[in-house]
């Protein structure tokens, strides 16, 4: 990049960052847990969601917010759960950014929520500049796209609080070496928290609710 | 983005057409067909790639330049096929540009090449905005990916030439529906071509080498 976009972009970032904390404040005087999800496309932050969605709403107060560059599908998708769900479509922008979680808030009361998910663009690479305001952010790894991506995506992994291993159902089918993906997690973040679990299946959900529920200190 | 971080961001896209159209120029003197891979992380770029390398340098001078954030672990892979492969390694940089394929070039021979394959950085956002100078670009969707991507990131579908499906002998185990993702496909780009392949079995191998032996007209 040339020096003067470098000098943009830094600009950016630090109003996104005053903007995140602003919005952390606000979640926590609201006693609202936020945990949002990164991944690259197709990991299955979706399928997760829903699932989780729909399991978390029996007992507590939830609701969603989902990034998307083009469609409104994820909304509809997730709306099924019964939770309150808005999309934010993003255009052409990778990540979504503090200012858009602002804005898709607007007219929500958050004291009347127990936790808010946010589910980022799919993305391994962009996200990891751009704080939301989330108290724990999950990075997920689907065991299809192979036990290297945290040694190549390494600020990512960085910036997330646990990883979530998706679609561990076809563990076997792909031959997954989960022995090298806790590896290759923990090279990169050294004692990360790894939960691995099925949408399709069930498997794992129990682990990733006490997840969620759990604000890392 | 600010109105400023838009213009400075056109700036840059101008001068990486500038450069593009240099190297297509540069390539297409030299005689040299160059085709480029895109795909999120974890599709199977350097798999498919390492396959390809390995069956067209029984018959053709190839060699290839592969992009990543981290490593230069797809390089050495690559370089198992014996053809010559060299890395770029992007920094935090989400995608490939024209300065950096120009830059990683440097002391090669072009005329002793017949084909050259660049292998992007995982990214279904960020490549679509820089071309590369390349004759032919590939966008690659995994079968475990979902049907829905190609209307959830219709840019970098837009700016490919061709999609190819990855994995497919995954297709049944992961209930892949080849119909919708056709019908998605061609939704945002009418008439694409598409191939289905397995770096795994094999399978649609010769489809794909034939297809990287036409330059669109």
């Amino acid at each position: 990049m040339t020096p003067r976009l470098v000098e943009v972009r830094q600009n950016v970032l630090k109003k996104n960052d005053e903007l995140a904390r602003a919005l952390r404040l606000r979640f926590r005087e609201a006693g609202v847990r936020v945990v949002s999800l990164v991944s690259s496309p197709g990991t299955g932050k979706t399928a997760l969601l829903e699932r989780t969605l729909t399991a978390l709403a029996k007992t507590h107060r939830v609701a969603a917010l989902v990034g998307d560059l083009a469609t409104e599908n994820d909304a509809a998708r997730l709306a099924r759960s019964g939770a309150p769900v808005r999309q934010i479509v993003t255009g052409t922008v990778c990540h979504l950014e503090a200012q858009m979680v602002e804005t898709a808030l607007d007219g929500w009361d958050l004291h009347e929520l127990d936790l808010l998910f946010i589910e980022n663009v799919g993305n391994l690479v962009c996200p990891a500049s751009y704080d939301l305001g989330e108290d724990l952010r999950l990075v997920l790894l689907s065991v299809t796209e192979g036990e290297d991506k945290p040694l190549k995506y390494p600020t990512i992994f960085n910036t997330a609080d646990a990883a979530v291993l998706t679609k561990i159902d076809l563990a076997e089918a792909v031959e997954f070496d989960l022995a090298a993906a806790t590896r290759n997690i923990r090279a990169v973040r050294p004692g990360m928290r790894i939960v691995a679990v099925s949408a399709k299946t069930g498997q794992g959900m129990e682990d990733l609710i006490n997840l969620v529920g759990q604000v890392p200190t």
